[in-house]
């Protein structure tokens, strides 16, 4: 697998890009990896470290794309861009998968115009990582698309289901479908429709959920609209400094609690990296024609390796072809 | 003011109900109470307690309406019911506002039947608390509504600042409509028009808001649709779990982390109690004529007192008076 990576996404960029590269050697020897960034900076990184020689090439890209800029805006002015270059090079062929802790929108924006969509599918979505009881649960979209259709909702399963069985090697995920509550007359118009292709579809499907399913992992996938993901998404983000903030001043009032804690403070660490979903490899951008990872701008040398892995591990899967013919199959069933 | 409690809404009731509106009379001694439900169960369980005489009045009622229940059935055919017999008192001018730890759906649907929408309401909306790092954010709606139009939103923030202002008494509180970011353009079309009205507003209206922002204690009200509020809603209440049985799975491998945990066992206890939104008082149904505050089914007796005594802060402040009145000016301005 040839997996191309942004070298300019990360806030500390190229620094932990290349670290994570060179380090996602240790697990996986047989990769190759394209840095996608200007020639003279990546190249003084990588002389900080010793990899295997012939597996990492640069391909020159002189513009960044910003965090804040707008997604559509900045592609047209920056066609140059490491997400762009990117992005292209896996339209050309020479990449199987394309890794960005870029500026999110404009990671998928490239990815559709230069990669396109899968066959069959209407609309990528992004699936993020939760922890749960049972170890982790996938929602899928978490932002990609703000209003759904059910036949939206319905690919949303199918792409998040196929990623389950690539990365956990599960090999009947259960998919469940967000709503109001377990009985089947809550929700609106496209719930109704996506619980219908659900029903008729091969997938193992486990009927409407609620939020704390999520966190339960009652199922394995859970599909819901870009609005409320990306709501969830970002509260969950919220939780581990909310809950460990908590502790840190209940710790500074009282001595005893000072010294519990530190005591525990090795489990508390375990805990607070569960929600860390950037530790997990991104959130992919499932239904184009390639994997793409999308990591977060803060992602550590270990997230963007992590990253890697998992790209190399979809690819590896067939994940995007197996999305396409899984799509495909269902939009012939309607 | 006069409280109605519906007597038989708990999974304990009605022990929960009857203890916690006597506890509600040692910290608000001019209150009077109408417990709602079967005589005979109600003056064996009344007998158990002290409080002052003439305080606490019984109206009867023979049916309960189960969690169960589709609500518009079960009020069509039980319309002597707890729940229905309590939304009629206060139709009927014999209370101030109503208490209950029944079936939501049927409680929001005998509101909206007997008491009615307050004037210029398009849409009630149920709040809720959610912890924040600077103390309590409400969110609007949790349910109520699946999808909303732009007035909806715009009306549900009036009606989060009129309760935030009452409950907690600051004077000026912030108001954030949620969405994908800050910027603008992120959104549906429901989301701009209620970003116009709010610019519009007389309300201290901060923009966008993110998921993350509920905890943060970024805005003190959050405006959403019931669908998203739910989500998020049903997902904040599995966190609390989630966190402190990973730290007893991590206590039962590791003595030092038991006796750790231990000795900050005071500390946990009051992190965990402050995601338990139901000691905070339960979610008002906000936009009908009277208070209606909706308990959840394992309130507490705490839970319930503390409930009783929201519901008359409310109703003191004229808290439904001053939705109708904000929300009316709000409808002029457009």
């Amino acid at each position: 697998m040839k997996i191309v990576v942004d070298a300019m996404g990360t806030d500390d960029a190229p620094h932990s890009e290349v670290a994570g590269c060179v380090r996602a050697f240790k697990q996986q020897s047989d990769l190759e990896i394209v840095l996608v960034g200007p020639p003279s900076i990546l190249e003084a990184e990588l002389k900080k470290y010793h990899y295997p020689a012939g597996c990492i090439s640069i391909e020159p890209a002189a513009d960044v794309i910003g965090m804040d800029e707008k997604p559509a805006e900045a592609l047209r002015k920056k066609p140059g861009s490491s997400i762009a270059v990117g992005a292209r090079l896996l339209a050309d062929g020479k990449g199987d998968a394309f890794v960005s802790a870029g500026n999110t929108g404009a990671v998928a924006a490239a990815s559709l115009l230069y990669i396109g969509r899968a066959p069959g599918v209407k609309r990528p979505g992004i699936a993020s990582l939760f922890p749960s009881r049972s170890g982790f649960s996938i929602v899928i979209d978490v932002g990609a698309n703000v209003s759904c259709k059910g036949v939206n909702l319905y690919q949303f399963a199918v792409m998040g289901e196929v990623y389950y069985r690539a990365i956990f090697g599960k090999e009947k995920p259960s998919v469940g479908l967000l709503s109001l509550g377990e009985e089947e007359e809550k929700g609106y118009e496209a719930i109704f429709e996506a619980h219908k292709l659900l029903e008729a579809s091969s997938l193992n499907y486990a009927g409407h959920v609620e939020g704390s399913d999520i966190l339960r992992g009652t199922v394995d996938v859970v599909t819901v609209d870009g609005f409320t993901g990306n709501a969830l998404l970002k509260f969950a983000e919220a939780v581990p400094s909310m809950v460990f903030s908590g502790l840190r001043n209940e710790a500074k009032r009282d001595f005893i609690v000072r010294i519990g804690a530190w005591m525990s403070r090795a489990a508390l660490r375990r805990l607070r990296k569960r929600w860390d979903y950037a530790e997990y490899g991104g959130a992919p951008l499932l239904g184009v024609k390639s994997g793409v990872i999308i990591c977060h701008g803060k992602s550590s040398p270990k997230a963007i390796k992590n990253a890697v892995l998992v790209a190399d591990k979809f690819g590896r899967a067939g994940g995007a072809r197996q999305i396409a013919e899984m799509v495909g199959s269902g939009n012939d069933e309607r």
